[in-house]
């Protein structure tokens, strides 16, 4: 396959998944966006998922502001309108007097469910400051300024009636994983030794990367916290460089049973474009070494199911058989991740293997997920890749992962093809 | 095939069962259960679930106390560290000054997690309950005089020195069922609505089962929660007595979108087993037709894949496809339920018709579950029938449903069998 060939037919993939959630996933009543969305685009389930409305709010606002084809009212009309409902409904107070936002809420806006753990607030986060970079309203914004000295100090006690925006949400994450997580609300257990998994400094990163964009004063701001994000991913590869473990000890080390040998082969793919931006903004060699060689060739090789094609969900460093019931199937954010991943490793490498790579999994990929009777993509296969969830949505799966890698590809694809190479 | 035959091979299957765990589960340096073990055998991870510990616990007693080949000093023995392990590290206290039994220990019974549930404390009630019977040990049963006339009355604020037994631990877990769950943990939240969960009156129902046998004073005590169990359990019965639901709200009316719609056969077939004992011990005729027509006849038939065969995890009961990963995965549990329920009905009525899928579940089951070369049965297959996950224990999966149902079905089929029907 040419380069010039897959980027029409990812262009093309884009514009008929935008098209989709245009139409099916609006709440034109309450505001926010409907996720559970079956087949045919039907809604099966009201419930609005925090993590799902805040990533459609970036997703909306990145793509209006940064591709001129998408800058359309009806796309800044509907980020608009999620933004509002977020703000408006899905901060709920804890017992320890911060803010946490919601897992779920009712259509109306309910609180229903508060997971205790740190993603609604980064995707809040993740929300706000792109739609305030879309809008230009600075109560959204970060502020370049630190607040005090210490840049993971906290603003504790916020008033109820004032905006809470991605700063000081912002600084409240930070807060719960680098000072004191008792706000979370997880009971502290003599057996439950501190770890470090993945998801939290990935996610981190990815926050700092977002408020960080054009933003010079912010980007020193932090600068440390990202420097720390980045040590905290590499403490991941383990075994002497032969493997990538989900979860590790707060220094570093293995941890005991299923914990410590877990393996998410698309988590650590999503880590190594993560670390191969961050490389590139600094011009730093060795990170980039390391995220092409640990992050990207490393997981795709182990992650890959030679009998039946496609990447494992989960595997066991030492080959037992993972506990998650799903290890052995085949969801499409993992391929998402892996098609970024390895074209951006590509992109900055030239090596002639990667794109390769890219190109299995781009036959994977768009010959078993996309639907082309009913649009958008099934999220979940067997492992022998046959549709074993047949919606289009759910409490997981919205507008985030599939547009956010077609966006991604088609912007690489047009730089390589810019770069004639 | 004949019910003698059945009965010999059910026999054998518990024989080879239990020397499986004996063999392979047993911590004889902490006390407790060893129970992620792999396909041969082999321990992958030393924590320890609570809910198994305290099933084990219950199964070992239960056959020592009724089944004379399985009166062994070793059974014993083993129950009783296990029972001690329970008794040492089980409990922690929670912030609202209440006891809370923890999800996961570490091998040495260090707490690893809370759950905000009921259902750890459910199983530590039943261990110490059967143990108690075994050993005789006053401290562990349940007291036949209420300790206050109320009898959904709570003893609050223990304390930590004293051993807390199957009755303080019952009369908390009637609190937090019909008084106040605050004590669970969980966040009150305005979408939060409360909801009437299958598991929860089923559970409580099995424990009044437990404590009442043979304890004419201490069923009096329970009547009233049992007949209130009953009547929670009947509220799944929905859409016109068409279908169970897993989920009602609390005053027994549908709910809203997949939570609503959720069925799960095996849960309603164990349910159904449980009210065929209740209507038995009291000559119910009302709750026996609707025990076998409703919750064994119905979620039977629905539940059973007539493309593969075996029984689906999760159904919607209007065909959407559930959001669970492992909505169509076939378990070990559910056939093990259906095994009991299927038979038990059978013997109360005679239909001819549940032998039939007596049978047609039996075949299904050995077929595909066993593993005779390692022992034991494998836990999760694919839809298809395939060994989806190899292990023979892990964090769901111990010395509970397997010898349960082999139990209960052969002592059906010899009662079967005596009367020369």
């Amino acid at each position: 396959m040419q380069k010039h060939e897959c980027r029409q037919h990812i262009r093309a993939q884009l514009d008929s998944v935008v098209d989709f959630w245009l139409k099916y996933s609006h709440d034109t009543v309450h505001g926010g966006f409907f996720t559970c969305i079956g087949k045919d685009g039907n809604i099966y389930d009201e419930l609005k998922y925090v993590w799902l409305q805040g990533r459609q709010v970036w997703m909306y606002c990145r793509l209006y502001r940064t591709v001129d084809r998408f800058r359309k009212p009806e796309i800044l009309k509907a980020a608009k309108a999620g933004g509002a409902f977020l703000r408006k409904f899905a901060r709920v107070s804890s017992s320890s007097g911060q803010w946490k936002c919601a897992f779920c809420l009712t259509r109306d806006g309910k609180a229903v469910k508060v997971q205790r753990s740190i993603f609604s607030e980064c995707f809040y986060v993740m929300a706000m400051d792109e739609l305030s970079r879309v809008t230009e309203d600075q109560d959204m914004q970060v502020r370049a300024e630190p607040t005090k000295q210490d840049s993971v100090s906290v603003v504790i006690g916020f008033q109820t009636n004032k905006h809470l925006e991605a700063e000081q949400m912002m600084e409240q994450l930070i807060h719960w994983v680098r000072v004191d997580g008792s706000g979370l609300g997880r009971p502290q257990l003599p057996g439950d030794v501190p770890t470090n998994s993945m998801a939290v400094p990935m996610m981190l990163l990815c926050l700092v990367q977002q408020l960080s964009e054009d933003r010079r004063g912010v980007e020193q701001k932090y600068a440390e916290l990202g420097s720390w994000c980045v040590q905290q991913i590499l403490q991941h590869v383990q075994r002497d460089g032969a493997a990538i473990l989900e979860n590790v000890s707060a220094d570093g080390s293995e941890l005991p049973g299923c914990l410590g040998r877990l393996q998410n082969p698309g988590h650590a793919l999503e880590a190594g474009w993560f670390l191969l931006q961050y490389a590139a903004e600094r011009g730093d060699e060795q990170i980039q070494t390391t995220a092409i060689q640990k992050f990207v060739e490393l997981p795709y090789e182990s992650g890959w199911d030679k009998a039946h094609g496609g990447l494992f969900y989960f595997l066991d460093v030492d080959g037992h058989c993972p506990t998650q019931l799903e290890w052995s199937m085949k969801l499409w954010w993992p391929h998402s991740e892996a098609l970024i991943a390895l074209l951006m490793a590509y992109s900055q490498s030239r090596k002639a293997e990667l794109l390769q790579s890219f190109f299995q999994v781009y036959e994977y990929t768009f010959s078993h997920f996309p639907d082309p009777a009913g649009g958008e993509w099934f999220g979940y296969l067997t492992q022998e890749g046959k549709v074993a969830l047949d919606f289009k949505g759910g409490p997981f799966k919205g507008f985030f992962h599939v547009p956010r890698c077609l966006y991604m590809c088609e912007r690489i694809l047009d730089d390589l093809l810019a770069s004639k190479e």
